[in-house]
């Protein structure tokens, strides 16, 4: 059994925003998919980004305000959300005082198709 | 983009332990793998477990302490642990107060060959 520490994670800063890229742990092809936390300050929000993979995001601090589209998803501590190909996605943390956190996979469309 | 809540999801008990498993959804191959929540009361914990996939869990409320062969390792929220392929495991919540959350996805040996 292997543990992955979120805090202890070596991390990158993208902005405000603390990335912990999972490539550091060299899985190699253990997982179907990759994989990165990142943490967002009260306040703030992540870039605009779109690409190619699909990515499911899980909430694990935090509530999460995801724009995408036209829309606004708020997702709370605990749930989930999946964005397709190509869709694009800004993530907002709108608390005051608490930093919002997310586990993300992502993978190439198809890569389910096993 | 979809939204998946843990709150609502639909849920079925083994034992005292509320499992959310992800087939409700539909997703069929569109992810690369299996998942569900499972949430273990406090002073609570899952049964001896064993099987075929691989599994990464993610803590997304309170600590785990996982039990795997003879060590015991502390999970806190927001990080993770990967199992190997029939490595056992039992997942405790030492917790008097505070439900133990994970969100925990599963796959086949090879599956992340692709």
């Amino acid at each position: 059994m292997r543990t992955f520490d979120l805090a202890t994670g070596s991390d990158q800063f993208v902005k405000d925003i603390r990335v912990v890229r999972w490539e550091q742990y060299e899985l190699g092809k253990e997982l179907p998919f990759q994989a990165m936390w990142y943490s967002v300050p009260p306040g703030s929000e992540s870039p605009l980004d779109q690409h190619p993979e699909l990515e499911l995001s899980v909430v694990v601090a935090g509530t999460a305000h995801v724009l995408s589209g036209e829309k606004v998803h708020a997702v709370e501590q605990g749930s989930a959300f999946l964005l397709s190909s190509t869709e694009t996605h800004i993530v907002q943390n709108r608390s005051t005082d608490a930093t919002l956190t997310i586990f993300s996979a992502y993978w190439m469309p198809g890569q389910g198709d096993v």
